[in-house]
């Protein structure tokens, strides 16, 4: 395959665009099923306004855990998205990174619905916690494999600085995950607490405390 | 966090297509998801044609929610796609405020479903409105913000205008739909039917009143 | 809402992309969600190639309608996506139009199911060509309001060619439809037949025409 | 029809932007809702962290058919990308082949589904080979089409090289895949491994050989 394989490899995929538009269209999807696990309740018997409340009642856990998987694929889709306002270019190697990363991203769904039917299990946390790493490592990946193929076009200096903060970043976002994921030996419920305070940090604390309307 | 996030913070999100182009993508998936909700009815004994009409006709109400849904989505969409007629530059804060606009308007179809499930009762009128009012406050929130951070840029009075009307557009609809579900507390159809006017004045008024083929 | 609205309808929507981009959305969701229908049989007891067989077999419509559907949200992308070579301004309206346009193509895979679902019935070969009459009268209205509002920037005479082919297509294409709506009154099968021939004829002659490889 | 339609035909679909962008979000909803078939087990009488393990261990076939059709559909992507990095003008018929060509990728995710159902069965096999092979063929049609119509704007060397290279790759994969397929008469295990290994080394190898952080 190798000889072959040259000749496309060295002309695939140059463009940025469909890479980004792909990228967005699975995050969009992804966002969206997300409430589809929400479901209006039929087939109970409603006939007062308090009946429909105890009906609601038992969803709410369900509306958390959506705007929770939304916030985490909304943290990956703006690590992705920071990326590609430096990514000038790509190639064939940068675009599967990037589709292996989305892999990882369209299973959290599903590991975010396992940690919430089963919340009391070790299991389910490092499952959960496993698909993290496995986003934060892919696009981490990506983000080292565009600097040594020259893609991120700035001058040196900015350049590293960029890249510094980016590999901070999600390093120190993974070790915190780390962290909530160890203390699931201790207490699960510190455990999830843990993880979620994490997430929220990482999508809220910077508009609360720079946005002032 | 702060120090370390400063870097990171400052890079992220600077261009405006990736958020626009997420934002298209939540948008379209869930307008045809609404469609789902109508399902061709399987499994009826249908000999002739005035039974095909018998089993068809329950589907009526469905339909119209389905335009309904369709409608609120569409007049959400444009109020984010105008505001980015205007906004040349983005932020990781401003694109985290398109995506909690974005979180509140997939919860649409949801409130929409109970209102249509639940039709007699107040519960499911406020659900509704307040999904609305979410989605209104966040929008406010978007341009409130872009404004603030100069990402319009427009001759200053150009600009006084424009977000005198983009407050003005929000704030009147808001306080339409609160009359409509104030309403409940007569009548939960005049309720029902004053919110869906107002949908409707956004989405068709304009076109009808300078629309002439 | 007149005076009001005046403002932000002035300044509403006057980028083509983000409307091309949530159309393409919309027809993409559109699209993948017609496979979802054809799902893989379980349950039967299946031993040898040919029970497989046996058991494929019943599938074969359901294909066929997923190629037929497929192909006429494929024709209406196609009428939109032309109108948009063209097209170098949207506003409000024209926005609006697009998205009526949208919600009728949204409900071909509903109307397209019931034909396949009550095949043998004039209400269901009606209601499938009601819905096509409302994407062409859309397409039409959307077309003509681009031209009257010169979002169409070309010389006069190329414009008038264009325009004047523009119409002849839809007008001619929704005869043909009707003609095959009509022959339901001799024949059922007929009429389907004619209107997959139509079909055909717009998604394949040209490409069979000319395309010679 | 064909006086009339040629004034059409001549004007339908210059731009590339549309056929790239509905292309983008057919692979990226068929992507995404690859993962619906991964449903967490509930129900399940679940007391220890070993009940979980046993009720997850059965999933674990299911989790390797998404990778693998995400890496199909990845693979199909990167080829239809690729082409684009080069074709920079559209008519008519070349969308329509876009066209034809999704059509075959959205029945991926179905016979891949058919397969690992029925994968002790010939039949199954040469379903998901001939779904490939239309994909292929598609595939293949787009670019000589392309080159035939100068919609592929290079100097002359290169662009027989590019278009050597590209029918090169195609048409070595659809020979593996046949070889894959015809395995199926000795031994169908060995069969779906050899595809199996044909599709990893379109995705990874490249990867692997030149990818060393």
């Amino acid at each position: 395959m190798d000889n072959l394989s040259k000749g496309y490899d060295h002309i695939a995929g140059q463009k940025t665009t469909r890479i980004e538009s792909i990228s967005d269209g699975v995050f969009a999807v992804a966002m969206t099923l997300l409430v589809l696990d929400i479901k209006v309740p039929v087939g109970k018997i409603v006939e007062t306004e308090s009946d429909l409340i105890y009906v609601l009642l038992p969803m709410l856990p369900r509306l958390l855990i959506y705007l929770m998987s939304f916030m985490t694929l909304g943290i990956f889709w703006m690590g992705h998205t920071t990326q590609f306002g430096f990514i000038h270019k790509s190639d064939r190697n940068l675009n599967w990174i990037s589709l292996f990363f989305l892999m990882m991203v369209c299973l959290l769904p599903f590991t975010t619905a396992l940690l919430s039917e089963y919340t009391g299990f070790k299991i389910a946390i490092w499952a959960y916690w496993g698909n993290i790493l496995l986003c934060g490592l892919t696009l981490l990946a990506h983000w080292r494999y565009a600097v040594k193929r020259n893609f991120v076009t700035l001058p040196y200096e900015e350049k590293q600085a960029i890249s510094k903060a980016m590999h901070r970043r999600i390093v120190i976002a993974q070790l915190l995950y780390f962290i909530g994921a160890l203390l699931s030996f201790i207490s699960i419920q510190m455990s999830i607490g843990f993880i979620i305070l994490v997430q929220l940090n990482y999508a809220l604390s910077l508009v609360t405390r720079r946005f002032k309307m």
